[in-house]
């Protein structure tokens, strides 16, 4: 279950799901991953369940997919390992 | 724009979105909307953008809506009021 490319409304999306043993974890990613987007000002759709995040991030502007939206890809991996 | 019944994989849900100024705003509320739910162990999606988190609620056993789901949609809306 990595990064896997999604067509949504037309616009190509990057989605990756996380699991987690329970609800307060998973919105503490959800929290971790808000964090990050907040910093570069570059923010994803983060879909917060009992035991899992779906992340999906994509570029507003190009409508699609953007050198940016596969380093913070990277970037919400590294906060899964910050767990 | 309030809570509207939603038919997902076969399942009646309870469905709302709550529209806010910034994604920090917006992450804010689903952090309070996950504190209620932990509180009383009944989890709903929470799904977090930019200016905007969908809310919804319905029960896993019931398959559908329970009592529980329209007493949680109206402590969800309660929580917009704490803003």
């Amino acid at each position: 279950p990595d990064w896997t490319p999604v067509t949504r409304d037309g616009i190509l999306q990057l989605e990756r799901v996380f699991k987690f043993r329970n609800f307060k974890q998973a919105l503490a990613f959800t929290n971790r991953v808000g964090a990050i987007a907040e910093e570069v000002g570059h923010h994803p759709a983060l879909l917060t369940e009992w035991g899992r995040v779906t992340v999906t991030w994509w570029s507003h502007e190009a409508k699609g997919l953007h050198k940016n939206d596969f380093i913070m890809a990277a970037r919400t991996d590294q906060q899964l390992e910050a767990e």
